[in-house]
């Protein structure tokens, strides 16, 4: 199904062995998913990806681990991305989403798919109340 | 702007009338932002969207306001949706968001968008360990 | 495939048994297809989707049938959805989309997708002529 | 708010002059929109684009006129294209759609973005009886 | 998985049959890929898809056919469209793109695709230098 | 228009000021568009895109800093976001790309945009030549 190959030894390379295990390190599992062996075969690019999904969703931050991969998986879906889909769900699953808080998010993705179709099709102005302002424009409200 | 004009008095028209009111006492604020002007229009179509809108993001249920507010947030801006974008963001801060939150949001969206785009290149299988399983289906892992 | 699993008897649930009873009654057929086998995971999201989809395509109103199963699988194929460009092909056809008519209908997606991206590229300026006018607004033309 | 500019005086070009009276000839009226102005920035491209929308929009074909420009207008609201969402919608009011039937119209696109959000989170597998058999294919069901 | 049948023995349609020999001719093999034996059930599709095609890869133009095929597998990566990505970076790998060349391309749609989200959310007004100017506008940067 | 503000003295921050040495040191323009104007209002965000676009768009890699500039353009163009399709385009002139080349470039991406819908409807297996193969994968072919 995919459009390269992974390398049949992935660990062989000593930066994809780095960043592996630095995955089964991070997430306490040995499970490597497909997308890392298939990043495996570019090195450079494999912890490129590691090192921005590390920063995002296991790094401390403002927002919660669950919220952040809730969040990751609904853009997953509204970008159609099939992997991204089934891998962030569940990644959301394992940080403690429960089957009511999946039902909400599928309602909430629904929903704002919704209107988001509505609001591309009726364009209404965007209340002045909405626009933060920019304090070096002259001429705010007018901007093309 | 748009491509429907609101109605000059819209209420005039009871079924208006009483969604604007049913907005104002939901939200304790007398804004009625243009959304729903516009949407004054076809009174039909105003109500149903009431009723989703307030269903989903008015209505206490598994995930809090502020979070259900970012997902909408988050799939408007992965949609391409101006108007959806300016008041959920917007929304999201009434509800309590941060802005260290909403950098946060903005950082997972922005990954996650990078990630969607690399793994519809590559398209890897999905791991055996993602897929739920159906107990109709005799030959799982097999589907078109 | 799924990202998640169908209840392996879904009629048992009395809610699930009323809505599959009412989408054979209104389809006139006994079979039920995997979305609503799906959607019975979640008997209150099932009862939405299939209150939503039997108001905009069962329903009479301003456009015929078959036009809107047509609608319905246009924006389903410029949105990625897999299944429910299949599932609303079918039922357009099952509504007496011709081939004829279907080749028309792939010809206007094929042309509208890509006059789209050439519009989304070159970003002229609506013609004031296709703006609706706000009654409200003081300074139409002139907003961000 | 364009990423290129018109030429000032288009008709002194002959093939724009000919693209010009054509689009005038075909749609009886003088008024040349923005697209057509702006495209006359590439005479070879303008060309082809008014060859692709005049033979699928206003050819006679198995689909009627109005219907087409719906179903152009509904894929460019997916698509969030600006201009092109104003100029269908407003071509399939030119072709005879009523307020009736654009409130349809409004509701099955925003419908039909919810269920694909929906589906493309679930994912579940499109029934057989869906797909199309393919006579060369000596082992359907089992694509990758 | 396909939502039409191809036909069992299209080359018995003389069109297909000339499309196919022109394929054939055009490319150096023997080889018709799956898109086309799929058209070939509307041959006046499959004359249009195989005439636009061949006009923009498989004709000289400013740029370099390794470098068309490269951007068309990124619009198709970003369009979500499966067939196409896996067909066009095939392409693309047959016109001379090196494996370090697709991951330079993997990793510009990759970023772009975040950007895209980000400046999607942020919405800071496009900088004057960047708007192509429009002779025939008198009230340039104050469009709606 | 925007969602946040812009510091109205970004480079008070010693970090804004870093970055915005670095943009002007790269680039060799005192020129500091929008997006970093506005990202200055978050300065790790700031510096994370930087880093990004600098190690993707200014750095010598397998293709030319033209093409990966064209690449983008295709992807934000195809993403519908106006900020990125302005300021791409606009860069891939400043790096060289001539009339003639962008004219190719809206043609690639408007066909491609069009073959993308098509294919995302008709949705053909795709052809065993164009899948890579997996070493670890004992049953290539079969997968969901």
């Amino acid at each position: 199904m995919a459009t390269i190959s992974p390398p049949p030894d992935p660990e062989a390379d000593p930066r994809v062995r780095a960043v592996f295990d630095d995955i089964r390190a991070t997430r306490q599992t040995d499970f490597i998913n497909n997308v890392w062996r298939y990043l495996a075969a570019d090195p450079g690019l494999l912890e490129e990806v590691w090192r921005d999904v590390k920063a995002v969703l296991a790094t401390p931050s403002a927002l919660d681990a669950k919220t952040k991969e809730m969040i990751y998986a609904a853009v997953s879906i509204a970008n159609a991305c099939d992997y991204c889909t089934h891998s962030h769900l569940a990644s959301a699953r394992a940080r403690g989403m429960t089957a009511a808080e999946q039902a909400d998010l599928l309602r909430v993705v629904a929903t704002a798919s919704k209107t988001n179709a509505l609001l591309n099709a009726i364009r209404p102005p965007v209340d002045a109340a909405f626009l933060a302002p920019d304090p070096a424009d002259p001429n705010p409200g007018t901007h093309p």
